[in-house]
């Protein structure tokens, strides 16, 4: 049994990755979003490297049905009909579509995991569902490893506490001494230290303080609900399609 | 004023490093062994990257005067007089000796620092002096950077906790809201989660565990003595050589 924690995707192996259950973290707000779009009845979500791509791939796409998502500096994309806030992934602007999302932290992690068993986006907002996926796994001798985004290569508050969370959530209860790399222990210790409440790490954290800063507190707020979207996603074939509900 | 940590020298950019007062860390073992070679009266420690480069240095030096340490798993490299362990770096062995150390993490996460106004060693064996070089910095309104080397680009729990600890003894009691980088915030998290003692953190740490597992557990405890030896090694001109005591 391993359970392992990548703080940034940046030096990930392909044999760190083989065949593992793999979560992919971006809670600010890339994989909350996702869960939001997928719970209000998105078919889909792209996730994309670049404004560029996103529209490139908008194109060949050609339907009506796609939705451009993304930001630059926390600002929504110009000429995009969604940010990348949870808030704006209403029913009534995705329910049916496909979503183009640009996120360059998210989509560099969900990139690394080529070669993943499976993989899984994880958020506060899907906390239960992820969790329960990540136990199940370990249950059935399946490795874990949770990769948090980060931001441009540099270790993220947010981020780790949520990797902290759901390694919690996947371990239920045991205490192994074994099978949990650096990472995964000090992201056991982010949880002993903020405690259950997650809004305190998220607005603590550099993303979660930029965010406030340009007005996106209610971001940072909807970001830090237990279960506010229980969807569990999951990337194959680039698409992030929701786990049908057992 | 900033004080910023990097848990690994992956994805440095030079401007993170630009002008700043930097701290390499590598408790286990190579920024230790440092401290230890010159408070036992080396002339100077040379980092290189691989034992190629090591003997092939030491053929151009050409001096009697230069010994080669360094390590494979843990191992002294076969042909070389010193393997990367502080306890081997006796009197005896340096003195007026310039030695050509072989350390894979510590010498990236040392070349990474080009372009810093200064670099420096740090570890539990000199942290009085690192702490005090790191205070008087700040206080001249010079930014801090500690980079941890980490292994293989992951991050490391032993230099993780090293980190906060010449983090706590560069700030002095003071509490800064703001200036601090999330990977700092999560290093001071692991200082009050670990406490005082060097051992514990150290000897939990994968590099730790597999020190004890073949041997080496006089190493860790030697690692986890603060201010065992009191030197402060800087990096100048691909040499490392101690600063004068004031």
């Amino acid at each position: 049994m391993r359970l392992d924690v990548v703080f940034t995707p940046q030096g990930l192996l392909p044999a760190d990755v083989a065949g593992r259950t793999v979560f992919v973290i971006d809670i600010l707000r890339a994989t909350t979003a996702m869960c939001a779009a997928l719970a209000h009845g998105a078919k889909a979500v792209i996730p994309v490297a670049s404004s560029e791509e996103a529209v490139r791939l908008a194109q060949t796409i050609g339907s009506t049905d796609v939705l451009l998502a993304g930001e630059q500096n926390c600002v929504r994309i110009p000429g995009f009909q969604l940010g990348n806030s949870p808030l704006e992934m209403t029913e009534e602007a995705v329910r049916g579509r496909t979503i183009i999302m640009t996120t360059t932290n998210g989509t560099k992690a969900m990139l690394a995991t080529q070669g993943a068993g499976a993989v899984y986006a994880a958020a506060a907002a899907n906390l239960t569902l992820a969790g329960t996926a990540a136990r199940d796994a370990l249950e059935q001798q399946r490795d874990i490893l949770i990769v948090c985004a980060a931001r441009d290569g540099a270790f993220a508050l947010d981020d780790a506490y949520a990797a902290g969370r759901l390694a919690v959530a996947a371990l239920g209860g045991r205490k192994p001494r074994r099978g949990l790399n650096d990472a995964a222990l000090a992201a056991l210790d982010l949880v002993r230290r903020y405690g259950d409440g997650w809004f305190r790490p998220l607005a603590y954290s550099r993303g979660g303080r930029e965010l406030i800063r340009l007005g996106f507190r209610a971001d940072v707020e909807d970001a830090s609900r237990v279960d506010a979207y229980p969807i569990l996603p999951r990337l194959h074939d680039r698409r992030v399609t929701a786990v049908p509900a057992p």
